[in-house]
């Protein structure tokens, strides 16, 4: 029985974050309930659930119903979630694919400063 | 440049997260910040810094240093975090590994009711 | 350009394998080839491929057709890859879950020799 | 105790693969063999061994001691491993930065070759 657990949770999916993500959410404008509703939405992408309900996120989360339709609505307003249609109509599909631009962009702007100023101290 | 940029990406560590802590953090009584300074502290972890200070993981989150203090106090009281001296006198290490404990812990003991339901109803 | 180079790299999946297996793959009786293999049709699986050809994981080893074919049939048959048959009747899927119990037992039971011997030696 | 195995389980580190390096190892030049090569290297690195004798990763691996040593001057001679020094004299470590500058170069150079392939077709 034992062994069956243990391979039980080695099936299970995992979540991957980018150690950037981690330092700099604050940065691009996200509050820590909102990176953990990303989370939750990718993972239920992962355990096969395409469209997660507000209800279905709630029982995960320390917030209500009407809290996660708010926060998820505020998301895709502000650039962080995407919801893209199906081949199938009415078929549904939230997407992190726009925080992951947001994150690139932000990276790539910090790294040009970084050359820049290292320019501007050669150059001194 | 951009070759360096795209290798220095891929040269970041990665946190890795569980789909089960996903779904049961809030079950085992944490609220969704906690769970972020957990991963914030693993973060530091994987980055080299084995003790980070309150102002250190105020930088990366939308808490005060107080709040971040009181915050870790808490999950260390509640048996989430742990610290370790280290073999060096006066350093000390973060270890997220009683966090671990308790989502094994809640792991087997949700496993053993599956297994506990599935014989009562075939023995009906 | 490069933004959507980086987010594209991001949005990209990725395969996770547990430290465990690196160091316990040989005594489970698998070739590095076999590892290999087995990684690769883990990664067509994320990608979106549930049965890859030998013709496809010919094409990203240095390995034959006929190699991958003949591979693939004795991973199955040693109990290290599943065929499973889809809802859809003629689609099939592989699965590596029967490599997760071999590790898992594996672990368990050195877990338990483990055990055994601190036993052992504390009664001494 | 199966809660001490499945905690002793979860608080190993887990080795990260990009999918690309998966699909590409072979464009860019490696066997299987020297792939998994990398990966031990990298997980004795996780585990704290920062330079792992070629008796080490002959423990772990399907080669003798001598075939480790051959392989590993190899992967260094063409530019896929790397050996610092460490802060302190005499002590080394291996760093599989190389291999991720050869995949983000091999990486950068597809997206520009699409990118053309796009223009071109546009303008016709």
């Amino acid at each position: 029985m034992t062994m069956k657990n243990l391979s039980e949770w080695m099936n299970q999916p995992t979540v991957i974050i980018p150690s950037y993500l981690l330092s700099n959410y604050k940065d691009i404008g996200l509050m820590e309930q909102e990176v953990m509703l990303l989370l939750q939405v990718h993972n239920f992408n992962l355990n096969g659930k395409a469209f997660p309900t507000p209800a279905e996120i709630s029982s995960v989360m320390n917030l209500t119903e009407m809290d996660c339709t708010m926060l998820l609505r505020k998301l895709v307003q502000s650039g962080f979630l995407e919801i893209t249609e199906d081949e199938k109509p009415g078929f549904e599909t939230y997407s992190i694919k726009p925080l992951n631009e947001k994150l690139a962009y932000h990276f790539l702007k910090e790294a040009k400063q970084a050359d820049f100023q290292e320019k501007v101290q050669k150059s001194e």
